[in-house]
């Protein structure tokens, strides 16, 4: 069956090297005592936050596993045993298989989640000592491989689980009803993603926001400066947000899209096995051997980055970027010709629909780069806004995000024409057309943007590593040479993450369209079931339940439904603003509480508490994500068992495009305002008409503060929590679909 | 044919109402000679803008109506005149005939426009001078009135347009025909509209941030101060942002809504007339009676406006909406039971669909006042957002914004769901059921939702005449008492501006289903004509066309027209906003040189020169509605084209949610920035935990005044612009459908 063996070699090649790098990290030098005791402290804190944030994420993923387990169990329609009944041991099979699914998945991405970042609070301290002692490029490998840790592993854990509990259930279930039973598997990774997305990021912004409003606004003291509370929060706060919150929400892409292109395999299996056709199984297996191959570029990429002293720290890491792509092709070409060739006589078809994807992840990383550079037209159009205020800024910035969906709607929509029209040509090896051919190049084409994602993740971790680093150089007082270096890392941290945005955001869109066809055939033969139940004859019941999957938006319900989908989008991203704000007010008043009670605090004297500042913002940030997490949880069933099957659809496609659209406006106003501000500290940004740079203090820069402060919780808290959200309306209503009907 | 007759009474009546308030408008009292001369300069401003607007328009549609002729001349399949064979006089009898309503609804639209207008840059001046003679009861009084000149017409315009040319076109076509031979005036309509409310909106935000900025923040003169060179051009800017571009927007809402209602009831009149029934022609005639009850409920609201001198204004002005809406209730009661009782057995089902559109209106004007008025929640979030900084208020505000959505998405979804199922249940006096009921239902609503059309035109107008009011007060020198007069009719004007934005919005969603459903009708139609010329069977020929009005989302072309629909809306906005920036910066330079140029300006010893101001800011606005305007006329049809028919039904109906909903966040975060900002000024928001109230001046003051700036292009540029682009893209996909087959 082709290249299956190549899974686990990977995935354990992945774990392995996971294993070498973080044992390469620790060993590392550790830097000066002041650094040590600063990173103890965003140690202790980021502990503190995800063991308070897990106990809460499992609680509510086992009420969620048990609801799901009794609900299927009681109106699932499907024959697992395939002998043409559904029985209530089928319905009881389907239950506890999913909610074992969903708890794996939930487990899995908390394990990912929980070993990159124990990594990641390392690595700060090693990056800063390095960095300390001059070297930008030992600074750049340790961030970069601290960082590949969670890359590895995330991926690994993702193809690992779906492969491995599709074997586990392929042991008394027929191979095509598999990947029906491990929907929870995705649902279960997205549960976790939404709570950990959202619960990091409303963290990371209130602590941001909270120690800045009360130190750099009110007691006038510098950012990180150590007698600040809400400092250590801050810096834990990077860690939860951009590197145990992104790393669930790819986790749940890699794995959710695999589930969704299996599903879509499904009918190809059927096709093939009718027509006795060899190794049938491929067409439900390829999507983890693309994940396979991916792994294997993401490694030579991540250890092809050799920063110069003398370069732009974010050429290194294109060049990294690079090599993965190149090795993808290849990966690519094996996948399509020597596993996709045994079951598809024109496999060349989909290596094209491969390449559109592995296309459209350069195309996102292009594209997000010209938004939030500030080399380029937009950011240079929001700093000349800031020379008639904040307002006029924050207009500039508004227009900018709003243009930008225009790339992403653009570039996913060809991905999806192109890769469709790729993928329709596609036959058996017998020269029969293959039913959903098209949709099977969409696949190809997501698997394909994807198989980078370790690298991109990579890339991202180093985000939250240098930012710490920076951070922990600052408080420990290194000198400005120092500090010049981590400052350097920190801005093409910036960069990493608002690619890494971009990417998820593109691979979400793309993939969206896998999740659709899942989410229909799975009602299409759950209606199918049904109607045989009911005694329809077979052809009859075939007709209703094929009509079954048309989503006619010009239906009343189905409009309503999408127009509910995209209100849930706003209001889903309202809620996370306002959590922020709540929570900030709450790091705020602690904050003030320790200047006034903590005697000899401003004077350096003392020291502030800084365990209790984390503590209040965690209690602060997890309470506040369990509202609209519900909201995100609860809204589709209620459409669906309201307005039913096709409404929900409507409200699942509709909402994933303002999803994809809103996201990409607020991750890249964010992006944009944060890099008219930073290029306006670089001192060498002349404006139109002029003849002296902009200067950091001057009023233009206050106003380019204020845009800053506009899209912290924009780009950190409501836009990435909408990739998750996207994603878990998907996974949820593939597993409640039997409600639907 | 039951209540026809009803349509030129009202009609007349209405204009001749008009024509009496324009004569007793001009006849009462201007003030003092330095008001007449402000007010002289306003009326010469306004003059030479609509001038050039409407000269350009022309240009545009007259190109726009030659193309629309030409392409249908060659494309269309309509059998005008019932042979069953579509000759080459049907096609050139549909350029034309298309052409011809296209110009009359775009002169129909102009006119409405400029004559509103006219009186509002008049009636301002006896506002102003009603309010220096001490009463608030007849400034009232007259704001409202001057503003019933523009609510009257436009509607009497837009029903007795469309009833004209549907009884010209029957002269040689059949009935049922007659609804798509007219789809051009609705076209017409909306593209004036669109350039005018974008034109306009770019005009007043542009004018309005450049003389404040210069004025307000550069010299450090009050706001309308006469030195300023762009006030005048502000003061214009207010009539023809609120007054000529809302104008036509519900020019353009009654319009097309009615043309949608009358295609859907081809289909039920095509029935009837088979069955034999009597007075079939009552389904296609219905809209516009119900426009003529509405019309005189209007006027009855408009009439019983009596405002209490010790009375907050805006209770005056709601008193007169009840009455309205009482008086509607009756017109609806008579329109239900007394002309659609002739065809329907059960008319009472209609009568409560048309409740609901009534209903929807009131639920509105709820919504809008809870989110932007002071003393309710959402403003007050904004507020306390101020108290950390603009930053922290801009991103409350924004919060705010997203969440409005959700009333909109929910009353529009439940008025579609409730008026659609009490539709669903009517049956021809037979008892047999109506081909779309439901969608008559709809129609009914929608219809009830436009009868207080023409009351809540002369709020909105009302909202210009006294912000234009108290402007002349302030630059004429008159004392704080009558300021204080003028600046309380001005915040009333500000809420009414504020509830006609969001009834706009709510009625054009309520109507988005009958724009698609004539638009699925008219595909279906053209596809039936070119089916049959084929040779292909009657029965096979009608199923696949029926077929053909299908709008599966889940396929492909159609998900890619969705999401590029859905991307126009954020790009449009981006482009309106930017069009501000950038004729905001030419009015800068100007009112700048002037300071500088003019020598004792500054000291109040010369005079500026408002005229050269206006002018310049004309030039810039008009030509900066170029780029978005072309851009919105010509994306849908290239999508048409490019992935046809279905695709761009996926186009309209996705971009329809996303304009209505994101114009709501856009009118809403602006108009509860405004209110925030205000509600501080008035020294009495005594925030959550402090004692004393907050003062204008203060730094939260300041941080509110940011956010006020941000919504100013919001809630007056691309929000207002959006309501037209949404109306627009559903007429254009009407007429140009012939292309996309």
């Amino acid at each position: 069956m082709g290249l299956v063996w190549l899974v686990p070699i990977a995935g354990i090649a992945a774990i392995l090297l996971a294993v070498y790098l973080i044992r390469d990290t620790l060993a590392r030098d550790k830097g000066t005592p002041e650094m040590q005791d600063i990173a103890a402290r965003i140690v202790e804190g980021a502990n503190a936050f995800l063991r308070r944030q897990y106990m809460t994420i499992g609680g509510l993923a086992i009420v969620a596993a048990i609801a799901i387990g009794v609900v299927l169990a009681l109106l699932s329609q499907t024959d697992i045993d395939g002998d043409a009944v559904v029985t209530s041991a089928d319905k009881l099979g389907m239950g506890w298989r999913t909610a074992v699914a969903f708890l794996v998945g939930a487990i899995c991405s908390g394990v990912a989640g929980y070993i990159g970042m124990f990594v990641s609070v390392r690595a700060n301290l090693r990056t800063a000592a390095a960095a300390a002692r001059g070297g930008i490029r030992e600074a750049v490998a340790v961030a970069m491989r601290g960082g590949a840790v969670s890359g590895f592993l995330i991926v690994a854990l993702s193809m690992l689980g779906v492969t491995g509990i599709y074997y586990a259930y392929s042991a008394d279930a027929k191979a095509e009803i598999v990947p029906f039973l491990i929907v929870g598997f995705g649902f279960g990774a997205s549960f976790v993603a939404l709570f950990a997305q959202l619960g990091g990021g409303i963290y990371t912004k209130a602590a941001d926001m909270g120690a800045d409003l009360v130190g750099k606004v009110e007691a006038g003291i510098p950012e990180d400066d150590p007698r600040n509370a809400g400092v250590i929060a801050d810096l834990v706060g990077d860690n939860v947000g951009d590197c145990a919150g992104r790393g669930a929400d790819l986790f749940e892409s890699t794995a959710a899209e695999s589930i969704g292109a299996m599903i879509l395999g499904v009918a190809a299996y059927v096709a093939a096995t009718k027509a006795g056709l060899p190794n049938a199984q491929v067409w439900i297996l390829f999507p983890v051997v693309m994940h396979a191959f991916g792994l294997l570029a993401s490694m030579a990429g991540v250890f092809s980055v050799r920063a110069k002293e003398d370069e732009d720290p974010m050429n290194a890491l294109n060049r990294g970027f690079y090599v993965s792509v190149v090795v993808a092709v290849g990966g690519l070409a094996l996948a399509t010709f020597m596993m996709l060739g045994q079951v598809v006589g024109n496999p060349g078809w989909l290596f094209g629909a491969g390449l559109v994807g592995i296309a459209t992840s350069i195309a996102f990383v292009y594209i997000t780069r010209y938004y939030t550079e500030g080399k380029f037209r937009p950011v240079q159009d929001i700093i000349e806004g800031a020379r008639t205020g904040p307002g006029t800024s924050v207009v500039a910035g508004t227009a900018v995000g709003f243009e930008t969906t225009m790339s992403t709607a653009v570039v996913v929509g060809a991905a999806i024409w192109a890769s469709f029209w790729l993928g329709g040509h596609i036959t058996f090896p017998d020269g029969s057309p293959v039913v959903h051919g098209g949709l099977f190049g969409i696949a190809v084409a997501t698997m394909g943007m994807l198989m980078t994602a370790a690298y991109v993740l990579a890339m991202d971790a180093f985000g939250p590593i240098t930012d710490n680093a920076s951070g922990i150089v600052e408080m420990s007082g290194a000198g400005s040479a120092v500090r010049a270096v981590t400052d350097r890392l920190d801005a093409v941290g910036n960069t990493t993450k608002a690619l890494t945005k971009g990417y998820a955001m593109g691979s979400a869109g793309l993939a969206a369209f896998l999740l659709f066809s899942a989410y229909l055939d799975t009602i299409e033969s759950l209606k199918l079931g049904q109607l045989l139940q009911q005694g329809v004859a077979v052809a009859q019941a075939t007709a209703q339940a094929a009509e079954f999957r048309r989503v006619d938006i010009s239906v009343p319900t189905v409009f309503i439904g999408a127009l509910l989908g995209a209100m849930l989008i706003f209001l889903f991203s309202s809620m996370a603003m306002r959590a922020v704000g709540r929570t900030a007010s709450a790091v705020i008043d602690e904050v003030r509480r320790q200047f006034r009670e903590i005697p000899g605090l401003m004077e350096g004297k003392a020291r502030p508490d800084y365990a209790r500042c984390v503590d209040i913002t965690a209690r602060a940030g997890l309470r506040e994500m369990i509202m609209p997490g519900i909201l995100a949880v609860s809204l589709p069933i209620v459409v669906g068992v309201v307005l039913k099957a096709q409404a929900v659809a409507g409200f699942l496609m509709v909402g994933t495009i303002v999803g994809m659209l809103l996201a990409t406006y607020l991750n890249n106003a964010g992006g944009a305002w944060d890099n008219a501000k930073k290029t306006i500290e670089t001192g060498t940004y002349i404006p139109k008409g002029a003849k002296e740079p902009l200067k950091k203090g001057s009023a233009i820069h206050a106003a380019a503060v204020v845009g800053d402060t506009v899209g912290d919780p924009f780009k950190d808290t409501a836009g990435p929590a909408l990739h998750v959200l996207v994603k878990l309306l998907a996974t949820i209503t593939l597993v409640m679909a039997p409600l639907f009907l």
